[in-house]
């Protein structure tokens, strides 16, 4: 199973307005209310390729309450194993072939704080797509609790073929969680990914993860650079493993020890991108699972979150999208000179 | 007793941000959360002036159950009657005094829905104080739901000595909602303020309230004049026993059977007006309970929704401000030649 953490899980809610007017009064005239936090998005598009994947992060109160009745309504109806036992991923088949697509549980394994989950709200004005964000800033989560999720995550790692760290730290957490998290990993010989911005990506880089997935402006705060090779390079350098940078609708850089590869969609295409890096990390962590190789990897990665912008519905991929794009992503490899 | 009746009942979440920029990702730096709807805010406020209240209405889902844990903590720790018995209102002092001060129960007699009490969020821009809103629709009501809704609402008007119809309606509900519940309260007996807008105003005037209590806005919907004196006159001929027009920081314009008043505030107070009208309805119905004279009652309408006003959070009000205003609300006799 692949395992995957978000600290400071969400419950989404998206509401349609006409148009956002700063001091106005509106009227939402549609609402959806999802489970979110990068780390469950990332486990939503695993369990649609066929990986049994277990959730695991903080969830409280009320919101998180909803959250988990959300998140249990993702699983196809069979019992699963929150222990996440050492089953091999469904139909391994290398190459440039889809994911298998029987969609696989996505186990509950959050620790229950006592703070309340927080919402985040995407305003999305109906003429235009344009999303204005708000983000609630999570719960307190005390000494007590990070200690349960350490637990929790040491047992889970016994299980995992691999594991992603997700997304921003809930009020309480210290900067370095993510760092402490990588540790554990990389002990357990688990192939650990983080995706997160900031001092907490600095931070947890030291550690030495074996793939960062910064974006454009998570790199350049890391680095200082916006030339993308430059900043990739950079990265590496500072610890992480492979550093596979995403370039919006230019596709991804991935700086591997391994070799270097670019990877771009045939096209640009409109849509929204919220969730397409998330569909990124899926497809990054199902290939590595399935033993592909690099440039399969990252085909399919590119393909994904390429499918998500498409996809009429925020965070979700448009599955025949995916299908029709993944044997068209160009990949290119570099010479190998600043390996 | 003193009843009131919120149809759309909804959480209110209130966001701060340093300033609300449209389509900007925004972090929300501070939160609340309290249990919402006209007639809860009426009710809360008749709570602190010492009158017992039930509140009746619609709550359903996860954030239903929010809304009652949050009403349940605003009564104080006493065993509550929730039939409501026909007990006076404490210390009826009729003259200018504040009401009694110990906080009186607010009793929950909601119906539970199946569908999801709405949120409504206000941003606030902290540097200027000014307020975006963000309203969901509200839960669809079925129409057995709207049937034990009169049926409980039925009983509960047996033990009350005045009710307060307050708010928007909920998706599924019929448009002449209010004024079938105005004409029920008639026929028991119950003196009835109906506190609502648009074509729901229009048709529950119709049943003849005692008395509606609109802003200017309100108002000139109803009646196409933005003239207070005629329109308020006008709204009296379409059936309400008793109009007071909000004229907003000018205080009040009474049109009833016993005389017209006017009713100013000593001064104009900066601050936040949310919530003023909902503390002019329970100024007036614990005056009308309490047998006070209707310059009296004006004070206190006025007293109250200035002192909201003044409250630095939003809905409350600021005790030593209204017992300060209270005798300073000036009151103004006109010539009965309308009436």
């Amino acid at each position: 199973m692949i395992l995957t953490v978000t600290l400071n899980t969400a419950l989404d809610l998206t509401y349609g307005v006409p148009e956002l007017v700063p001091h106005a009064s509106h009227r939402v005239s549609e609402m959806s209310e999802r489970p979110g936090g990068k780390g469950l998005n990332v486990a939503r598009v695993l369990s649609a390729l066929g990986h049994r994947t277990v959730v695991t992060g903080f969830a409280g109160g009320a919101t998180g309450a909803v959250l988990r009745e959300l998140l249990a309504g993702l699983s196809p109806q069979e019992p699963a194993d929150p222990g996440g036992g050492p089953d091999a991923p469904q139909a391994p088949e290398p190459g440039t072939a889809p994911a298998p697509t029987a969609p696989a549980p996505v186990t509950d394994a959050l620790v229950t704080v006592a703070g309340n989950t927080r919402r985040t709200i995407a305003v999305v004005d109906r003429a235009t797509g344009d999303t204005t964000q708000l983000n609630e800033p999570g719960p307190l989560v005390t000494a007590d609790e990070w200690a349960a999720l350490l637990g929790r995550y040491e047992e889970l790692l016994a299980g995992a073929d691999a594991v992603a760290l997700c997304g921003s730290l809930p009020p309480g957490i210290h900067v370095g969680a993510y760092a402490e998290l990588v540790r554990s990993a990389r002990t357990a010989g688990v192939p650990v990914l983080l995706d997160t911005s900031g001092e907490p990506l600095r931070r947890g880089i030291a550690a030495r993860p074996d793939l960062i997935k910064p974006n454009a402006d998570e790199l350049a705060q890391l680095t200082g650079s916006r030339e993308p090779m430059r900043a990739t390079r950079d990265a590496r350098r500072r610890g992480a493993h492979g550093v596979i940078a995403s370039l919006g609708p230019d596709g991804m850089l991935a700086v591997t020890p391994d070799g270097i590869w670019q990877a771009a969609p045939p096209a640009r295409v409109p849509g929204n991108p919220t969730g397409a890096g998330d569909s990124a990390v899926a497809g990054l962590l199902s290939g590595l699972v399935e033993g592909l190789s690099w440039p399969d990897r990252l085909r399919r990665a590119v393909a994904l979150s390429t499918a998500t912008v498409l996809s009429p519905t925020a965070g979700d991929f448009d599955r025949a999208a995916y299908e029709e794009l993944l044997p068209r992503v160009g990949i290119e490899e570099h010479a190998p000179a600043a390996r």
